[in-house]
């Protein structure tokens, strides 16, 4: 393989392994898996899912729901919250596929049903600690009132709720994960059982909570998106190991400051956009990792990408001997800090046969 | 104007306003004015400095170089260290245009001047505290032993100095930002002297610098780019007002939750990227604004986005009135933290007349 630019290099064997694990746990847990394909966004990647038996899939806009829709996927959940300035292409969607939208409120509810011409199902969206979208849990006035219009509601099949359990991101490690997932679906099953509830869906989707949670009660499907690749930042959580992490940004390195112990890349905000962890030396952007012949080698943690800026990347350099061996030309790995940010950004990858892999 | 979905507005008289101010104060100090293109990165944009009497740009990538060399512009300096991979694709511009290229160590100018087969112009980058790119202004040892290379060396045309003083966007005030970009031109210029080097190009960059200063002593070109947009950082350092801003995010209100006097747009890390700034309240990724008819109204200063995921973007609103006004399905403006980042995100424009505007 011969790199020349800033390439995203997809290691497939540990993406496909990421997949059939997460794709084992709802099997084990008598789930649906409907896995968030924002992340990817890619019709072969969607592929692979499709070789561990996936059906239905959720993704963040309708511009994805249209790519996977045309590529033959037919059950598609946008969770997002509902954009009624775009009730015609919604509608011209819900022709062709079977369509889920989430509401978290009556005013998208009545603009959908005035509307649309053509059927779609509706989960009520709840924010169970998030502090994003959706109702919250403990408003229960608000809830029944969506659902009480939802049920009357011409085009409008209301079929139970969604929730994303963002707020798992906050967590250091698994037990703070467990413990906060199967908090927040606690509530969410008191407000179910409250309002008397039965015989409806219930998609939760955080990627740290299905990562590691051992119990889903209540639950019908898991939505989780991230896992696909992982990257630092779930590393971090405490929801995967460094070797899981399945993209690895490969960047030309254009300078050296041995006097900082710093090498210069070409890979910069542009290319992996500009999440950043907080470390105890400062804030990281991304971990430098060996790079093998046939897949992504073993992280240099140690070695982190100190700043950002358009186009360049300073990558600190802890190991002296190391350092010495960097050339200007060579090419470094880097595992993303945020790999849908960094997927989203490259808008492409390469696997490590030197195949280009498609994103939307 | 119909906004349906996160849409990049570009208002055309700000713009100008601000190509005709630079250009203005370049031709009152005697300067030559190159200014960097990879903050538009839009050839429509391009003839407006053209119309302002521009003949040479700067941009960051190989890529932006040949975009805009295939519609004609001759003088092009990529402002970034030479990648020595791309050797071929170098070579193939400098065959096509007045290829000018930055070089800080004598490695890469080994493997410019042994692999093209055309001439090329290079500038010596100079770090005078940005702490980034660049051989330390202090290190006369490697500035003798690179100059001496590059003035030996076949193929390479060494031209001067280029530096961009990153570090300016530490400051937070007109006269802070003055202070180090005087100090740090101040530094050049002795370096120039001690080595004793007369008659040679000095291309100075950064956009707080060149948009305070009132001197330029030794400088004989100017090449920032933000300008042309600026942004909410621009502002907070002190080298813009929010009415300079010439782009404003239009984000499609998808959901509201009053209880935390906030509204949801369909306008994420996907739209933005992801700079923020410090604020006393707490990192803002944006700050909101009016939108008019013709162009980009007021700025909202007390209303900021407080979070930004893939696809959401959550604004508190600190004034109660308007977040009554505010509907679902409504457009509201915001301008970006990072203006350069925000146009790479979204890849093009739309002008006040509904009109597209490009973008690389």
């Amino acid at each position: 393989m011969d790199i020349i630019h800033p390439t995203l290099l997809l290691d497939k064997k540990r993406c496909i392994e990421n997949i059939k694990n997460m794709s084992a746990k709802a099997r084990a847990n008598n789930l649906a898996f409907k896995p968030h394909f924002k992340t990817h966004q890619s019709l072969e990647v969607g592929e692979w899912f499709r070789d561990a038996g996936v059906e239905g899939i959720t993704v963040s806009s309708i511009k994805m729901a249209e790519y996977f829709a045309d590529a033959g996927w037919q059950d598609i959940t946008i969770a997002f919250p509902a954009n009624i300035k775009a009730i015609a292409q919604l509608d011209k969607l819900a022709q062709k596929i079977d369509l889920t939208l989430l509401v978290d409120n009556t005013d998208t509810a009545k603009a959908l049903s005035e509307g649309l011409t053509n059927e779609i199902n509706v989960l009520v969206e709840l924010d169970a600690g998030s502090k994003r979208t959706g109702i919250s849990v403990f408003d229960d006035k608000a809830v029944k009132s969506v659902i009480n219009y939802l049920r009357a509601a011409d085009k409008l099949a209301w079929k139970g709720f969604y929730s994303h359990f963002g707020h798992t991101y906050g967590c250091r490690g698994e037990n703070e994960i467990k413990r906060v997932f199967s908090s927040s679906l606690g509530k969410i099953n008191e407000l179910i059982k409250r309002r008397e509830l039965q015989g409806l869906d219930l998609h939760i989707g955080d990627t740290p909570g299905c990562s590691v949670a051992t119990g889903f009660p209540g639950v019908t499907a898991i939505t989780p998106g991230n896992f696909v690749f992982y990257d630092v930042m779930q590393q971090q959580i405490g929801a995967c190991e460094y070797e899981n992490i399945a993209v690895a940004l490969a960047c030309p390195v254009v300078s050296k400051r041995a006097d900082r112990d710093e090498i210069i890349v070409h890979g910069g905000a542009v290319h992996f956009s500009k999440d950043h962890i907080n470390t105890e030396k400062g804030n990281s952007f991304g971990v430098m990792t060996s790079l093998k012949e046939n897949g992504i080698g073993d992280a240099y943690p140690e070695n982190q990408v100190v700043a950002l800026s358009q186009e360049h990347g300073l990558i600190k350099i802890e190991n002296k001997a190391l350092i010495n061996d960097i050339k200007i030309g060579d090419i470094v790995g880097v595992l993303p800090i945020h790999s849908c940010l960094t997927a989203e950004c490259m808008g492409g990858y390469q696997d490590f046969s030197g195949n280009p892999v498609d994103h939307l």
